[in-house]
Formats: structure tokens, sequence, C-alpha cells
């Protein structure tokens, strides 16, 4: 039912080619995971998801326990069924969320206490808890609970997150009893090297089925995220996969993959698409700046997606403007269909030794510099 | 390039079934047209319409003047071309818009003096000026400058405006150049039958290739206006579309075509999608009802929408408490599809005849009584 293999190694770089099986998909990794927070990718439906070609998708525990509520959503027959979706479902842990909350909650050896930010109602998440949740909403990957600190944060705070991640990693491991969904571990401890060895090697001696690099993306500089991904990946199993969590800008991805992730997801595409910006294979575009009142020129004169083949910038400029949903969906869908294309030539790249030349080019005309 | 046939005349009542050809489509009436204020019927695709069938679409003249503006819309090629839409369009000319400014509009004999919902600017549109400005969109089916008062209005006033719609007709009709466009007149006169039977007299003298009757279903009750249009109906040549303009519930349409009445258009289904109102078999649905949170069934389950095939109420419900654009999607493809659906049923029961019997049964299921 879960299944990975590593088809191809760069010989570059730290990449690699893989599979991941799930009782849903056949991912080609690495794969770049849409974000689908309340049980829809905002704006789009799971028919263009499938068009596009995304073969899994994310959704979040933490907004779906508060609404509908893990419940109903388990009555409706599970999460793929609940939403439509007949791809692979990977559910966070709520942890990240929770963590976020800051004023809102209260951390205890034994869980965490938070406030909804729906209607400020008092909840309680413990590693057991969420592992009950994660398995009534039936995703094919479940993610443990874990203490996500932010960037920066004071080494002892740090590493006492990292040891009570690792111990609630274990009460997750012990709880979790769902045949055909795979629980992955989270490596934390923020920017210190060794609090993200020994989260590392303290997790793969649980032996998860897959490992995530959590905490990053926080607010550090990026050359310190690489930094910790080149310090973390090489204590993961090779016959695991790797998961970089709430990362997706185009640069990341290269570098990410070139340190040897194979899964990444973030709301960054479907996010500055609603606020009007596209990603193109000539870098961002605005779509509502005046210079493009009368351009009838496609988003990006490169793209295969219906967005692109069918309409302008003019006419997207006036969706926006106009307060149009239809900006919108054209929008995401562009930019979904742009980070998917690019895990496609990443994969081949990867394959072929061209690497780090396509990625040189890649960020020439995406960011107009070699170096990101 | 534009011609109308009448195919087959109900024996039950005044209704007919017809064949309206146009530059870009052909068009089996009666007919409900979508609105698609800006250039975008709200929420949808292009190729969703296709999909459930719509052979023709409304635009708003008053919107795209002002946003982006008809040169604008020009220069990419015409209003189908701007919108991506393969179908046929009719844009309506303003007046309605205009007039509904009340505070922000001052009618002269030359034309209209109004300010812009968006930044307050002014502007004014003579009958001249709206016919360049149509024929600059480019639909296939343009409408007169008219001058639509409120109900209820004093008879002096309601016979000067009539009047002056019959003066501002003839100017429109005097500047329009526009070969694969054709001009509909609008006949006015609130709810006096004598200024409705002078209306229709004036503008059928000015031989217009189809008619509207405006300025109903502006707050009068439903029996007056079903009165006014058994007045003015007979008075329009049988051999041209009879169009009634911003009706769209479904007892207003069965009402409607029982009359005589060949094209409809309204923002009713689109609207009440949006605010989670769903029309079904069985009437109206309001998604957000506690009831449904574990309601795994259908919206309609007499439908065959991709939304009641694929989706539960418990899921739509979840869509909207949850604010996602999804839900208006899901919804409004719904809502169109089922008038759509609808207004194949009511061509079908014009033909074989069963009309009364089908229209009875209808407001039974829907209004749970047989008259509305």
């Amino acid at each position: 039912m879960f299944q990975f293999t590593v088809e191809h190694k760069s010989t570059e770089n730290q990449g690699r080619c893989g599979r991941l099986v799930t009782p849903h998909s056949r991912i080609e990794t690495p794969v770049f995971m849409p974000v689908g927070t309340q049980a829809t990718v905002k704006t789009m439906t799971p028919e263009s998801l499938v068009a596009i070609g995304f073969p899994i998708i994310l959704s979040n525990t933490y907004h779906l326990y508060l609404r509908p509520g893990h419940e109903i959503v388990a009555e409706a027959g599970g999460l793929h069924s609940f939403m439509n979706w007949p791809g692979s479902i990977l559910t966070d842990s709520g942890g990240f969320q929770v963590f976020s909350l800051s004023a809102l909650r209260k951390v205890e050896e034994d869980g965490v206490v938070f406030r909804s930010h729906i209607d400020g109602s008092r909840h309680f998440f413990t590693p057991e808890r969420v592992m009950e949740i994660e398995m009534a909403l039936g995703a094919d990957i479940a993610m443990v609970l874990d203490e996500c600190l932010p960037y920066p944060s004071p080494y002892e705070a740090a590493k006492a997150a990292q040891e009570r991640t690792t111990r609630w990693a274990r009460r997750c491991r012990e709880r979790h009893c769902k045949t055909n969904q795979a629980l992955f571990g989270i490596v934390q401890g923020v920017t210190y090297p060794d609090l993200r060895e020994k989260s590392a090697k303290e997790l793969v001696e649980l032996d998860f089925p897959g490992y995530a690099v959590g905490g990053l993306s926080v607010g550090e500089p990026k050359p310190l995220m690489y930094e910790m991904l080149e310090i973390t990946v090489p204590m993961l199993p090779e016959d695991k996969p790797r998961y970089l969590m709430g990362v997706g800008s185009p640069d990341t991805l290269w570098e990410g993959v070139a340190r040897g992730i194979d899964m990444f997801d973030c709301v960054f595409p479907t996010r500055i698409a609603r606020n009007g910006t596209a990603m193109t294979s000539e870098g961002r575009v605005i779509v509502r700046d005046a210079k493009y009142a009368r351009d009838f020129s496609p988003l990006d004169p490169n793209c295969s997606c219906p967005t692109c083949q069918q309409y302008t910038r003019a006419y997207l400029r006036h969706l926006f403007k106009a307060g149009e949903v239809l900006g919108l969906i054209l929008l995401t869908y562009h930019n979904l269909y742009f980070l998917h294309t690019l895990m496609s030539q990443i994969r081949r790249a990867l394959r072929e030794g061209s690497f780090e030349q396509e990625r040189r080019e890649f960020f020439a005309r995406y960011y107009k510099t070699t170096e990101k």
C-alpha cells in the first residue's frame, strides 16, 4: 500500500528521482503538493488539479478538525470521498498551525492547549488525539505532532522542543494503527546543527516510512535553510522519502531537490495567484499593472496552460481590477501548472545530468540572476 | 447573419418554440441567457457555460464602458475575443443601470448625465453614444438606450419616459450601422396599458429585428407584470423574437413563455448561488442550513450536473461555512444547469402540448403549489 523506490541518483548533487506508491496514486518524485487547507485547493476544482496532473495534495488537520470536524469527514467516507479527490492526500498534524497561534496556545508535556481562530473555543491536542483525528481523516500520509518553534529561538528552547518532538513522535508511532496510511516523522531543531542531527538520529531510530524536515522557511535566511538541509538530509535513510514542509518558491524547489528533498508543499503559488501575481518563464508578472491594460499577449508566452492559451494579460488585468472570481481561478490554475511543469523539468534534468545547467538558466530567466 | 423562425406554436397558450441564428450560434427559443456583467459570468469559466449548453449570454454596456472601457474591448477584437466566449452575446444599453443610479444621474432630451459607481467620474450617454459603444463591444445583439422608470411611477412621468424612449429608439436606429449586429427596441410604459400599447406600436413602426419588454420585474406585483405582457406581446410582430428583460425565476420563466416570450436574462440564478441558495427539483435549498451538516446526499437527487453527481450537501455546506470559492463555483454551475434544463423541458412541453400540465407539476414540486 505504501512503497518508495529511488530510481535515479544525480551525479551532480544529492538530488534523486523516485517513485512513491500510495493507496491512491503513483507519485513521481521530487513532487510539489498543492495545499487544500480546508478540503479544497482554493479556487480549483478537483478536475482541474487532475487535468494539470497532480497526484497528491496536502490538507490541514487543524482546520478540518475545527471545521467541519473530523467526525463528519469520517462519516462522509474519509477526506478523499468528502472532497471528491481521487489522488493521494497528505495531512499535516496541526502542529505548525497551533504553534503559530502564539498568544492562543500553551504547551505542556502531555500536549498543547489552544483556542480556535474561528470562535475562540478551547481545544487540547495530544499526540494520541492528533493520530485519532488524522486516522479519521484517512489521508494516505499522516504527520506526527511536532513542536515547531519560530526563527530565531534560543538554544535551550530549541533543544527542549526538539526533545519533546521526539517524545511526541514516539507516542504518535505507538498510537497510529491505520494500515493504509503512512506516518512520517518530522525533524526539528530550529537552526542549530547539533539539534538537527540529534533530531534526525532519534527519529530514524523510530523507523518511520518517511521523514519531513520541519521548522524551516519560517523567516530564517535562505542560506541557513540550505545549511540545515545539508546537515539533516544525509542523516536520513536513503530509501525513505524526504519532505521539506512549507516550501514552494521556484528557487527553494531547485535548491531543495539539489540537497536530496523528494516532496514539497506550499501555499505560495495559490496565495500569490489570488493577489494577482503570476509566475512565468520570464519572472513574476503583477497582472494589475497598468502597463498590461492593452497587452493582448498571453500571461506567459512559453506556457501551454489553458489560461495562457485562451486569455490575455489585458483580460486578466480587467478581471482583477473588477474583483471577478474568474481572475482568481485562471491565475491559480496557471501558477499551479507552472510549478507542476517546473517539477517535471527538474526530474528530467536530474535524469539527464543537466540539473546544474538548467538551474542556472532558470535563475537567469526567472530571477535575472544565476544565484538566488 | 441574423434570422428568427417560429417553429412551433402552442395550442394551449401564446407560447412558441423558435430558432434564432446569430453570427455566433444557433439558439433554440425560449432561451434563458446567463448574465456576464463585467465580461464574465461570475465564478464560471466559458468552458463550463459551453459544457452546460448555453448558446448566448448577456453582458452589460454600462459596466464595460466604465471598466475596462469599450475601446480596450474593441482593440482586443471585440467582446467575444476579449472574454474568450465562443457563443452569442447580447449587450444591454446601460439604460437600466444608469436609471438605477437615482441620485447620480440627470435625464435631458439629448441623453442622460450620470456619475460612475466606481470613481464618481461624470459621463454622458446619448442614444448615439450608446450605439457607438455597443458597436465597439461587438455583441450579436445590441439594445437601444431607453428610459426605464421605477414602479410605481406617476402617469405623466411614465408617458414622458415612454415617448422619449421612442424618440431615443429612432435615434439609435439611425446611428446603428453594424451589419453583423441586430438592434432590438425596448417597450416601456411602466404599468399603464395604454402606454405599453403606444410604446409597442411606435417601436414596431421603426421595424426592429427584435423587441424587448423592459421596465418590468422592478418591484411590481407579478400579476401586474403578467397583465402587461398580455397587453404588450400581442402588439409585437409574430416573426420577431420577444425578450423579457431581467426575468429569470422559475415561475416567471413558465409564465413569460406562456405569454409568448422567447428570451430571458437575469442575475437571479447566479446571485442566489453566491448567497448559498440552490434551485432544485424539490424547491430551494439553503446549503448553510445546519440540517445539512451530515447530509451526504446530492444537492438535487434528480439533477445530472457535475455538482450533484460528485458532491454532497455536507461538503457544499462546509465550503460555504468556510468561505471557500469552490462553493460559489459548484452552486453557480448547478443553478445555471437547473435553469438550462428547465428551458429544455419548457421547449419540449410546448412541442408536446403538455405545457400546462408540466407547469402545474413543476409548481407543485418547486413551490408546493400549483399557482405562483
